[in-house]
Parts: C-alpha cells; structure tokens; sequence
C-alpha cells in the first residue's frame, strides 16, 4: 500500500477521487521520471534531483495540441514557455520539471526529442515551444554543477509509457523540500459529475501533479490534518523554494476557462499554509484533453467544444483544482522518503505515524 | 456625398471597405445618437455633449449576449463593465458612450433599460454588467453639470434603430476634440475574404467606431495622408484626452482570439500619429456577432465556431483592425463641424479641402 | 463586547493584532455607513441596502493620493474605478462600497461629493477617477427598485469622521449572505514588526474591511473553527455572491510591491472555504499611506520609499494579507445580525455560541 | 559613414537622437555580438546565426540589478526570464539575443558566466534570472542543427566591453529576414529634455536595440519613408517572423512606469507596417539605469527615484519609444549586407538608395 495521505487517514475536500487518485486518471496523461542520485567528483558534490515529463497524451503533441493555460501565482520562477501558452491557449510539447539550472538541457533535450519526431520543424513548417518548471532544489542537489543533461529530458520522455506515476524523491522531486521536510511529486484526482434525468450521468476528471518545494516549517498547517508531530523540519532556514502544479482534465474547456479553473489551486496551496512567498516561483500549467487540434488543416473553421459557463458543473472544477492541488502537496510529503545529498545535507520525511 | 475621408481622397490601408464603410456593415450591429446642444442656466455654462449607444444586434442582448474581449492601451480612463467582459468573455448589454462625468448616468439608464426589458434580473437570475466606454469634453461642454441625463441613455438605445449610423459632432461625439480640431465620432471597415477552390468564397466583416478625443496638433502625422493644410489647432493645449475603440465582427472568434484581434486597434491609433499619451484612456472593446450565447439554457455544453488560428485570415483581421480604426478616426475628423461650447470656446473642424 | 470572533474564541493566524483589530488600526484610515432599512412603497418590496465608504486618509484625497492596486480574483463584477487604479497605481477617491446596482448612484454622489470638494476638476485639471466595489444584496434587499442615491454616498463619506468602524448588517454590508448566513461588512488587522539591533523596533499594521456576500453553506471550513454548529443556511441555493476586500496598510510600497500582497487576499478567502465561484465579483482593493502623492508640483522628480523586496518583512505582509481577510470575513459573520428584508426574506446570523 | 538610415536621408519622428543614434548612447550600456557563419557537415546545412549580449552596465548584474519591465506584443514567441522579470521589475542578468532553438544554449551558456562571475549563487543566495529573445532564422540557418552553443554566449557576453554597437547581419542578426528583406540588429536613440527656469537643463536618454525578423514586403510602408524601391523581396511568403525590442534608458522610472513606456514600442513597430502577425514573437525588453539596486543589504527601506508621472516629460518618453522601435527597424534594413545561407538561400538587403 502505498503512502498516499488517504491511506494515512487524511481526507482532503469533498469530491471523490479518481480511480488511482493521481494525474493519470485523466485518460491519456503519462508520466515519466529519471532520477538522479551519484557523488559528483568534486568532494561533498552530489547530484540529488532528476526530471519529469508530463505528457497530456502518447500521440505526438506537436502533431495534436492539447488546449491549454498557464497562471503565475508568484513569479520568482524561471519556467519556460509560458508566454506562447498564454498567446495560443495550446500546448504541443511533454510538460517537463526539473532543478532551476536544468531549465536549459531540459528545454535543449525536448527540443531534440521533438525535432526528432518531426521533421517538419524548422523546415517546413514553424518552431516548437517548450514548456519546462522548475524548483530550486539547491539544498540537496548541486545546482552548479548542472548534473541534468538533455539526454535525461529524452529519457523520462520515453519513460511516460504507462498510466502510472511513482510519487514522491523522484524525478525532479528527488532533491525538493516543503516545509522543511521532504517534498517532490506528488498527485491526486477528482472525479465531478452532471447527473441526467432520464440519460447517462456524465463525469469528467480533473488530475494534479505537483512538484512541491515551498514552506517553512511554521506555515504547515498541520492542524487543520489532525496531524500532531511534532516532528522537527530538516531545513530551519530554507530559500524561499517554490511549487510548479501541473492540472490536468478530461472536461471540455476553452483556454479561458481553464485559464479559470487553474487559477483555483492556489487555493488549495494557501489552504495547506503557503502565502506564496516573496522568493517562491508558484506557476500553474494547465491543460485539457478534450480538443485534438491538429498543427495543420486545409480547414477555416474549427468546432470546440466547452461547458456552459453557468452550469454547476464549472463550480465543481473549480473545487476540484483546489481539492487536488492540496491533495497532491500531501501526497507529496507523505510519498517521499528521507533523502541525504550535497554535503551530506539530509531532509527528513514528514513523520504522518506520529 | 458625406465627407468621409474616401471622399476626400485619402486611402487607408489595403483591404477593400464594407459597402457603407461604417461599424454597421457588420450585419446586425445599430447605432443611436442623442446629443445634447443648448445653453445651461449658469452664465457661460453649456451642454455639448451626448450619448452614443452601439448594439451588437436588436436581440434582448441579455438574453442572447455575443462574444467579447476588451483591451486597455492606456489606462487613464474610467470606461465600467470591463472587469466582467475579461472575466467571461461576453457582452450582455448595449456599448455605451458618453463624456467622462456622464458615465454613471449613462449606466443608469442603461441598466433601466435592461431591467425594463428582462423582469427576471436580480429577481431569478443573476445581475447584468453596463458596459460604458467614456472621453472627457470639458473643453466644449459643462462637465461638472452633468447634462447628460439616465433617459439620454435610454433614448440612444431606442433611436439605434437603422443599419446607419451618423458620424461627427454628434451622440458622445459632439464635444470632442482629437488633435486641436473638431473629432468625435467615426466609423470605418474592412471585408476579409477566404478564396475556395471549387467553392463559395468565404468574407467577413469588421467595423470600428471611434470616439475620438487625444492628440496634440504636432502629432498629428498629417503628411503621411499627403493633406498639406497648415491649419492651425483651435486648442494649442489640449488636456490629453481619451479614445475609445469599438471594434465589431462577424468572424467567428473565441474571446481569446477576438482579444488578440483588436490588440491591433493601437496599430491604427499610433499610426495616425498618437502615442497613447499619459492622461489618455485608450480602450478598445470587441465583440463579434458569430455566436448567439443564450443566458440560460438546459445544455451543458456548447458548441463553438472559431477560425483556426493558423489560417491567413487572421493576419487579415489584425490588418483590418489596424486599418479601420486609422480610417475611423480619419472619419471622426472629416465628419465634424465646427462647433461651439462653453464660454464661447470653439474647436474648428479640419480643412481636408486645402 | 463586540461579537468580534477573537471575543467568541476564534484565533486567525500567527500574526498579533492591531489595537482594535480593524481597518481603521491603519493611521488615518477612516470608515462611515449608511443604512438603507424600510419598506418601498410596492407590496414586499424593501430597502435593506447601504453604503459604505472608506477612506485612506482625511484629506483631500484628490489633492494627496495614495499608492493603490486592485486585484481580481474572480471578474464576476461590476466594480468601478479599476482601470485606471492598474495604470497609475494611485487612488484620488474614496473607496465606495454598495449594492450591485447601486454603483452608478454611489459614483454619481461621489462625484459629486469630490468636484464640491475641487473646483479645478474639470476645468483647470483632468477628471477624478471614482472607485467603487459592490456585492447583490438581491435577495433582502429590492435591488431592482434601485433606492440607493448620490446622496447617501455623500452621507457616507461625511460620516467617515471617527477611527472607529462599526461591522456586520450595516452600510453596504446591510443585506448581504455569507455561506447561508448574515454577512456584510467585517474588519480584522494586523501588525508586522521588524527587530533591529540597537535601534528601535519598526512595524507596520494592515488592516482589512470585506463586504462579504459569498459561498454556500457546505462551503464553509467551519471544522477549521472548532465550530461544531449544525445551524442551517438561511438561504439553500444563493446566487454566487461576490466579496469586495479593501486592504489598507501604511507599509512602504510600490504600487507593483502592493500588488503582490493584495494577491494573497485569496488565500484567505480559500482557506474559509471559497473557491471563488462561477458567478462571484471577487475583487480586492489594496492601498497604502506610506505616501502623499499631491495631484499637481513644479517637480520633475519623485523619491517614493518602498520596502527592499527580499526582506522578510515582504513574507510578513504576505500573511497578514491573508489573515486579516480570512478574520474579517469571519468577523463579518459573527457581527452580523439575523436581518429580514424583502418578500419577508430573513437570513439569520450564525451562531457561533452553539 | 554608416549605413544609417539617416545617412541615407531618412528622418523618423521629431526627437533629437543621442550621438551615436544608438542603444549605447545610455550610459554605460554595452553590445557584444558573436556571428556563427561556416558551413555544417552534411550537405546544404549552414550555421547563419549568432549571439548578441546587451549589457545594462558594465558591473555584476547579479549584484547590482536595474529596474526593468516586460511587454508582450504578440508571444507567438520563446523568449526566457519574462515571468521573473513582470514580478519582480528587474534585470540581473545580460539581455541575450538569439534564434529560436539556441535559447537552451544561450540561457546555459550565460547561466554559466553568471555562476562564474558570483560563488554564491545556489549556494549562500538563490538562483538567478536569464533574460534571452529570439526569432527564427530557420530560412538561412540550419536551426534544427543548433549551432549555438553556450560557449558563443559567453563570448558575446565578454565581447560587449566598448560603447560601439555594430548592426546589420551581426550576432543574432546573422540569419534574420524583415519584411522579406536582410534584417537582424538595428539601434537608435533620442533625448527628451526638460528645460527649467533659472536652472540647467535636463535630459535623459532612450536608446534601442531591435532584432527585426518579421513581416512581408507588401506590408513594408514605404512610402511614408519615401522610398521609391520597386525591388523585389527575397522571400516570398516567408514565416510570420518575429522581433526583439530592447529599450534601454536613464530616465529614473519605476517598474510601472517603464512598463508604460514600452507598450509604445508597439507604434513604432506598427509605423512601419507591421500588424503583430499571428506567427510573429513580438516582445519588448525593458530597463532603466537609473537605480542600482544590489542584490543584498542590510537595508529594509530603499528609496528610488522616479519621475512625476504627469510631468510632460512622460509623453516625450513615450514617444522616444515609438520612434526609436522605428528607426532602429529601418537601420536594421539599411546596415544589413545580402546573406546567403542554408541550401544557398540568399536574402538580399533592401536597396535604399534606388
């Protein structure tokens, strides 16, 4: 059994999960992770951090865009790619996270991947954009020495295969911390549901993946968990770290209404003690899996499907954004382990038995 | 023949115009006038000032509202309704103009109107948004009397009966100034056209209406429309006035995109010669009649016809927004008299004949 | 003893508060009411709606402005004033609060109220930008019969003569729902403090006033409380509903650095259990007296005082933006009194002593 | 002599340039170029393309930041660091150019000279911000080969160490194409000047630099520059393009108010005759030398200077933007030398003296 929050007796909100309560219950997403955990040459230097590919679905993104939004909740960040995605309202390529200073060789393996899988790029047809998080994960990781390679982007590409996703010190969560204690990955799932007289009630999903490295010890809202460690965080004094929150969904929303719906998890983040700290990059990327937009067409006239901005059903998203985005910030500390890195330096696991 | 700026022989822009060359070539789209011309109690004090209502269609508009997007060039402006129109994407209600002290007059009457149209406003349903775009007139009219009156409002809105709309010194328009001559309103537009192989072409149109009341006299880039007139300004110094920009469409757009479409009305503006100056409140409000948005409905979901991004039309359209509003502008001047306000002031209508 | 929550064993947060834990804790910050409470002539129809206005400071506040931002949390409002607030970062007005449709009334007064008070506007200077926030009181109050007039915007703001400011069913706040309940009108403040080493301490207050009108009953965290009441909702199924939170702090800030922490208003009105719904107008309006910007000077040059950006006296700011809005929300419903108005409409207090 | 437009006879706007009619003209800003321009290994591929580093000043960046701001015109586009940049209002890194797919490079290549440059970034500080633009050179250059790599970033950054600024196809300029012509970099400047009673004079500097790769030669207004040329463009139907606006100055503004101040960059680009096509990345980098503001201090108050916003000087700002965006687009055209590349793609440079 795994060490999700719900297994330890935390219940978050009030919308039922998905089936696996995690960003892979919206249908199509995959994840993929490489982590990295080796003694650099250099006494005391240790790549403790990793990558994470986020894909909206197996097909070629580039190919078969995905409608999507971004929202800065604090913009101390270096992420990659925004500007288009506000522009556009798509997103065509796999959502990567990673260490601040592995922005630019993940952004360069991407870009490889996807130049490789379409060799119109450039050529035929316009560039690419890239969409890449990050978090500062410098107390465990040695940031300057850049240990992610773009080969590592390419991989955990290539590993978001299956429909599930290890949580927790893995991928770029092998070297975050939140609130002190060990952070990284982690994720939940809403299920909201329209019922309909005298017709099939009709679901859609909302999933969240988190990389999760904000907070000092004191702004963890433990209380409001019935958690009652007393547990000493491993980091006293931390930068002021950030969080990158990854909604995905099934349901059919223009970018502006997603744009709506995500702006929701920062709810979820303040409800479990942030108040999006002045040094903290808190950037939401959102997408939905309800529009194949296809790169070209000899067609004029596109048809898109969205909800009823009226309908209850918008308020439900808007719930489950906040429920997920906590949800997944739990799941996060609870999935983690222990982690020692540069120097020595050791986060410890949030203790959720006490 | 009117003394539209074609007439005149000056040609803006490339794209073929509409057949009257005004915001009403956008099929269904009215405009009111009621402008107000006579003398105030106090001695010197006078009433030169209107309104100006531009209805998307003759429909109940809260009941059918029409997609919409808004756009702040410069901010010095106390035009209402534009919180709503970015949030939702929609217009529920007639484009109000008027002078800058008027504006909460305007919304009044205009919010009479809506409430004596829909019994079920603030009663079963939810509120309704005014929207009221404004410039200040303080130069020819009393503004701090306040003339204009709720039913000055209301008797626009019913006099936008016609698919032809008046241009000048008149409605909002009558005591503006735009570059030390008389300005006020103008209209102007553009047809875009889809060629089809083996089928119908395929056109749309775009209007702007101006409201024209910024620029200095030595802003004005008169020798790129060859007009060699050495006239001099009627005031040397002007306050630094406001624009507003109403731009209308039949060309099926998201918000999103109708947004990035009148983006390009500060084209046009800046090519007449301003540079959107401090005290100016620049606004541009879009909409386009393509969809019909019911207020309530039993649906969950709709259906919406939108270009695809990537087709050349857009280019078009953003071309057409830059163009119809220099031309409109252009009409704001060559449409106006000359005209006399408060304390005798007089703003003289620019000789194009010279 | 007032029915303040901290009275009734409700703590917020980590931060001490002001002396009278209000908005009014801010020096020169200032707050008058006026209740509208009688029946209107048609049968059920009734006047249970106000006005309320608060202002930065007690002089002429078109003379001497202040550092001001807005931030919209969810635009589905009607507010006034915003527009040029984001462009200069100043307000020159009061800021008014009242009903829905009340808006064009209470700018009208207040126009009125500041050209009484400056006979240049309009003739010698530019116009006055007016800010005012509202809330749909629609189901105590008629709001369709519209009986708020300029002159009760005049009254309130000839009212804001003391530093104290009464809460609950009063002014603006006379006919609005919370969560179900009586809301209305809440205060809450708090004090940062910065040590210095052989020097003298430094703090700063930021004091909050909300008109709250929001959520439904299932919405409410009331187990975040300790409040174990099973009291029902008044109303089953309210309209969204909408908050208006006015921040006010005397710590020096850009208007950019003001922004930033009026954004941290949502965590507050997260954590009491929004999700900032579909139809709500949640809009902030944040200012700061740290500096008197006169209207007009011979100078070039300004030097504005402003907090270094990483000092941890940002992050303080951050969480008292956050705690004073989720206490003055709380404290908007444990003043509030069981109120009746239209239709014999009756929403009740809550009922913290269960 | 140059190959300035005004060398050549063509004079833009009404302000008096700086002495060099370059970015450079504010003190202490610094350019460096690295041009890539061999053959690559496989058949017909090419490096046409490069690096340019704009230096705010010629001191650590890190420690010594400068008020900035960001504007996006149409973010059909890659650019880095502009999240960070709207939050926080500074710079503390070179402002690097580039093509699309070399922003991975650049940004890793200027990450490491930083790092180099400050121990205690990652380690006793937090991360740092890199600013890169780029436009797509893909008909001249082999972009999918990205030939850029870190190290050409470094050196363009070492390189930027006079106060001359070369333009034309140099740098990043190397493979750029604008309206269908040789583009790339392209720079001027103007001085505003306050004249004052009994005093001496004041004025301060805009200057600015473009990386101009957008628009097709029909949209090329020349006729408003008088410029007879019938010559034919070297693309037909080229990509949308893209263009880098950076505005330097030392005019004391606030975040806020060099945001303002950029927007107008806007016209000058429009002036010119673009209209932001779809597929254009047009953005605008700003920043102002007036403040120096270290990175770290015990200080928790700063005092900065800005400039009275309703001081005429703000318009002539304003319109110092404008012209320079224009100018520095026509020196773009008229320093640029014909350009053969990628599959001996030649682009030829706009004739101006037919």
């Amino acid at each position: 059994m795994s060490n999700k929050a719900r297994n330890l007796g935390i219940d978050i909100g009030k919308l039922p999960t998905g089936k696996k309560n995690c960003i892979t219950d919206v249908a199509g997403v995959k994840v993929g992770h490489v982590t990295l955990d080796y003694e650099l040459e250099s006494e005391g230097e240790y790549a403790c951090t990793g990558v994470t590919a986020i894909l909206p679905h197996g097909e070629n993104l580039f190919q078969n865009k995905v409608t999507a939004a971004s929202y800065v909740i604090n913009g101390f960040g270096k992420s990659a790619g925004l500007v288009q995605v506000n522009e556009l309202g798509v997103i065509e390529s796999p959502i990567m996270l990673t260490n601040t200073f592995g922005v630019p060789q993940v952004m360069q393996g991407t870009l490889q991947y996807m130049l490789d899988s379409n060799d119109d790029i450039g050529i035929k047809t316009g560039t690419i954009n890239i969409v890449v998080g990050e978090c500062n994960d410098g107390y465990l990781n040695s940031i300057r020495a850049c240990p992610v390679r773009p080969e590592h982007a390419i991989e955990a590409i290539q590993k978001a295969n299956s429909d599930k996703a290890e949580e927790g010190a893995i991928g770029a969560g092998k070297g975050m911390v939140c609130f002190g204690y060990k952070g990284g990955i982690g994720s939940s799932s809403r299920v909201v549901k329209v019922e309909r007289d005298g017709g099939d009630d009709i679901s859609y999903t909302v999933g969240c993946m988190v990389l999760s490295n904000f907070g000092t010890s004191t702004e963890f809202l433990k209380e409001h968990y019935k958690i009652s460690s007393s547990q000493k965080e491993s980091i006293h004094k931390p930068n002021d770290g950030s969080i990158i929150i990854v909604l995905a969904t099934d349901a059919p929303l223009s970018s502006r209404q997603l744009a709506r719906v995500i702006r929701r998890c920062g709810i979820g983040l303040g409800r479990i003690g942030s108040h999006f700290s002045h040094g903290s990059g808190d950037i939401v990327i959102g997408f939905t899996t309800a529009h194949n937009i296809p790169h070209t067409t000899s067609e004029l006239l596109e048809s898109r499907t969205q909800l009823r901005e009226d309908h209850p059903i918008m308020n439900q998203l808007f719930a489950a954004a906040a429920e997920t985005t906590e949800e997944a910030i739990i799941n996060s500390l609870s999935q983690a382990r222990t982690t020692t890195g540069r120097n020595g330096n050791t986060v410890h696991a949030f203790d959720f038995t006490q």
